[in-house]
């Protein structure tokens, strides 16, 4: 998802240091203290409008939820919801997940979520992918031992290339869902944005969940 | 597919036991003594009407083929269609594929061919469809170093457990199709009946390729 900056979008994530990170080099192996409780970490990276972390921070208070995006403006209009109805539970971090390493230091991360990631489908863009074997590396480096990946998406092309390449990495699969919306195997399922206006269409939605 | 016994089938079989074999015990190990030429042998275990491996072995004189199939009415009707068109790289085999490992001897086997399998979709039947890992334990026994398995389906649940189950085994993913004949890498496919009758209805056909 692309949006055109708002001039309000800056000094508004300036205003709010205690709900939105800006820079967080200095937080690596430290994440915990931006949070009331010590508790899982959950990192949502590249988290759109914000629907999905929102919910499930909503609706799993004993876990602490990070959503990371690298769009100023989107970054602010998730700000903006937190304001309204503020979550001891979620921060919100500015910033690019193609550094997560930098970021994260070992086993500080429960669980990653990649929801609707930008599909790059030229042959040539796939190292962008976040399913790419060299984000897949960095994944395994903060993630706790048996820490799970949630990959949804409704692009068939990114979905084939996902599940080759998290296969060939050696990675484990959990659950393959080839039509999330008709599968039984789906109550626990929170929407984002992007996959209720896609869903509406009719098409599938694809998921697998895998560890390392 | 289950076809009702026709009473020709039997006759018909027993009149050419240079094509069809109906006890493949001892040709374990010796397979290649049935063709005229020693060649690389590919299995496809459940050939239907046998279109598929007849266009395989068509295409590719340069390799061994074998068709197994279970039902002697369904094997009948694939050796009428060998006695009008003779195909010296082909072999039937009416046999069940469960006993895989007492009818091929290790390094057998180049390639394995699972088309349109029975999806057993109760959970309690699991252990019966072919991608389960008992199945996938014989196949790697026969099957040569970095031999393939090569697996399409329409059926959505048994795709979903198949990959699952091919990547929870070890196996490697050479090529994932979630819309074969939508794919722009799809020069070669062989259309089985199965598989020419619900293309027609718009329905994806799922396709993996992976080996041990």
């Amino acid at each position: 998802m692309r949006l055109r900056n708002k001039p309000w979008a800056k000094p508004l994530i300036a205003a709010n240091p205690e709900l939105i990170v800006t820079d967080p080099l200095p937080l690596k192996g430290k994440w915990q203290s931006r949070f009331s409780q010590s508790a899982p970490l959950y990192l949502e990276i590249g988290m759109g409008k914000g629907n999905f972390i929102i919910e499930q921070a909503r609706n799993h208070p004993e876990n602490n939820y990070l959503g990371m995006e690298v769009q100023t403006t989107i970054a602010a209009i998730v700000l903006k919801k937190l304001l309204v109805q503020p979550l001891p539970n979620l921060q919100l971090i500015v910033a690019d997940g193609r550094l997560l390493t930098e970021f994260f230091t070992e086993n500080e991360v429960t669980g990653i979520y990649l929801n609707f990631s930008d599909p790059w489908p030229k042959k040539k863009q796939a190292k962008r992918r976040l399913t790419y074997h060299t984000f897949l590396a960095q994944y395994r480096q903060v993630l706790v031992e048996n820490g799970q990946i949630e990959f949804k998406t409704d692009n068939q092309g990114l979905f084939e290339f996902s599940l080759k390449s998290m296969n060939n990495f050696g990675m484990h699969f959990a659950g393959v869902w080839l039509d999330l919306h008709h599968s039984e195997e789906n109550e626990h399922n929170v929407l984002t944005e992007y996959e209720a206006k896609f869903s509406q269409k009719g098409q599938p939605i694809y998921k697998v969940t895998a560890n390392f």
